[in-house]
């Protein structure tokens, strides 16, 4: 029986201003990509989501960020060494302390917005960050995009890796996502999304933009959750998974990955 | 041989701003207060502080504080429960991870600034405060003031708990510190200073602003090091300990605690 | 042709985090209390609320608070009397500055959560806000809870004040407000609210919690726009008056204050 | 009589911490680069800094950065237009705010840190600080590097331009400063930095650090005052133009500007 991981960013409350439905995504979801306050969450608002992560048995992991609240972490920045590896060995701590109070522990790091879009490719900052997770904690798995250098750069420096594929994202010929600017990057219609996931985790194989086949290597399916067209989508993808004998579980819990090299 | 522990507040410079000198202070401390964040201390400096204290084998606090950066954590606040637990514990937490990055840990928690004064009265702040420290590990010790009705509070939920002196403030006969607003509230002289503490750690009694003696029980004194003239007056004080035969060495390592309770 | 004010909280989205429906807002109030960054709002969200508010007619009041983002300015804090000045004038300015630039000026401050709360009663804080507004502008009037004494101490000063009455709040006999936590102390239903408040504009008494009547004095009334029902409240409000011969405008463009002493 | 405008970074204490010596550079600056609470600068202090540069009749600049305190604005961004062009008018109108409480006004804007550095060649956070300006008081003079093409730019769009030396920086032979990772990019002797620019002044040519002769058109010297190092030699300069007869006076006081183009 197949099996694959579910994964969504999640905890992105702030204060008084709330974002997504946690608790219907944690009714979906594997494993919780979890703010660790830098670009998002507070921490009464963390510890309460962890708590129900725990009480679900979903999967944890620390969602760090650029320290950048009012750019939600969306925005470039250039941190030194030094700045960055503190800061996310800081989040990660953080977040080990509310999880320990939640009575749950973190299992991954998934790095957020900028940050995993520059460390994808960025040498030095990739460095920074898998660094930072085995000065912490070795054990820490490195949730990244599928086929990026950074697949590469973490596996040789001895840190569990895994790959995601997104669900929602129109792929290029060779395996990278099609820029959002390009029209078609994003897709909408849930069965669409569904029927591609589910051959992907049948086959390896989603459909690129040409009209090609791509292999991707991945154990995970980021999905979203910030906004009810999003939740809805996702719980269409996970029915569909259900009622194909596709089974949820996280990645962490698989001694074999499915499709990871 | 007595034994006496000195605590100071370190680890409080943010980014471009520098607090203290805390190179010097880490030689004549056994207790570092360390900043977590919310009111000093960022990441990457808190890292490098807790490097030096971990290579000189100095304890380790998480000196954890309202989330009031520009207000130094000193103004007053009334965080819900829910806030404060979650705050706490966010700080224990950041600093657990890059004191684990340091090759240290953390062994006790002192609340800083108007959260020290505050959780020193008021039950409700205080129990949150108890409640976030055995959240996250029951095994820190508290550090509070002596005297205070949070020793007894701490106590009775089962935390251990040290209590501290202040080496340069005066007392009021009922063991409790004068108020800084008055004259003499504050003590300048190394000398008179350190002759205080001397007879303190030997018979456990302070002159009171009165002249009569009072009873101060505590484990550790509280020293600072925000000036060239604080940093002077510790190490006086750590000189006549030394030449006194007064052994300096963390509260952690005690199986016994001098003049606690 | 009796005519009230209408105003409302806007521009409190911050980021990536939206809240309220501020256009909906802007075309049922005719004053708009914007945040200034200190517990909401960014540079560019409240620029583009501003150049909207201007586009139609609506005044413009600076809606300071303290700095506590994460607390929305709704905790209870202790800025010193130099902090506080500080932080109302910068708040003023920044605010100044973004109303410039979208055309329009500001007209009014009305001080945010628990500033406002504070400053009904606290002397100290109330003569810091009034020093600060004097301070950058003295032609701003200020806007604040009937019947508090915040009301006197600012019309001693000098300052022009304007009172405002609460669409769903329940009040006591003496004028004050039901406390939050007691039953009944918010309305919901907007026909009941609606009624209320047009018998007051008419006739300058409100129902109080007991059954009795009791007079309120004000020039404005504040409404909320923080989620649908709120808004849909604030439109059956604005119809009735319209419906009833009530002129909706500013309380800048009135040289008689209704219902003001 | 030649005469020539000091100009130096002012008011980047924030609350706790302190940074710089004010009180003796407005002693020496004629215009003071003043900090608007986004890269450092709190309220309270940045006013206290105001009134005692207005009581010395010191030109004020509004020193806007980049929204990252933690990293003093020294830290590449990539803010959206609507965000750099939001940021920049907030922060030039806090201190507008404050300025007229203090009984001055601002009469120019210098970009601090890494914005100032981007926008010398950036056209597009060029267009966005220019943009920001001309929106919130177009009779604001921007301060800008000596021969960057934001020189060209800002005059483009009608906007006033003045330019810079810096005293205690190298020159290459094409009037750009030598890299600070360069040896010998900062000089530290106070003599040879006053005849450099006493030079600099009464013929408008720098040795470069090739041995040429190199032209800077500029209006302005930028000295530092974050050491006391530094406000001895900001010290030293200005004896050695008073001695020699250059007057030093705010370049917003000039009809004629010296030696810009």
């Amino acid at each position: 029986m197949v099996s694959i991981d579910l994964n969504s960013d999640l905890g992105e409350s702030f204060g008084a201003w709330t974002m997504g439905d946690d608790p219907s995504m944690l009714k979906i979801v594997t494993s919780a990509n979890i703010a660790c306050g830098f670009h998002a969450g507070d921490p009464a608002g963390i510890l309460a989501v962890l708590k129900e992560a725990a009480a679900r048995g979903v999967a944890i992991g620390a969602h760090v960020g650029y320290r950048d609240l009012v750019g939600f972490g969306r925005r470039v920045m250039e941190p030194s060494s030094a700045e960055l590896i503190g800061d996310v060995i800081y989040q990660i701590g953080a977040l080990q302390g509310l999880a320990t109070a939640a009575g749950t522990r973190i299992s991954y790091v998934k790095p957020h917005g900028a940050l995993y879009n520059t460390i994808a490719k960025d040498h030095r900052q990739g460095a920074d960050v898998i660094a930072a997770i085995k000065a912490v904690d070795p054990q820490l798995t490195l949730l990244v995009l599928a086929g990026a250098p950074i697949v590469e750069q973490a596996r040789k420096s001895g840190l569990r890796v895994v790959c995601e594929a997104f669900a929602d994202r129109a792929y290029n010929p060779d395996g990278s996502l099609v820029n959002r600017r390009h029209p078609g990057a994003v897709l909408h219609d849930p069965a669409v999304i569904a029927q591609r996931m589910l051959r992907w985790v049948s086959e390896g194989l989603i459909d690129a933009i040409d009209g090609s086949l791509v292999r991707v290597e991945a154990s995970s399916i980021c999905v979203h959750g910030d906004n009810p067209a999003a939740v809805e989508t996702a719980q269409v993808l996970r029915d569909v998974f259900v009622s194909s004998n596709v089974q949820l579980r996280s990645f962490t819990q698989c001694a074999e990955v499915a499709n990871d090299a």
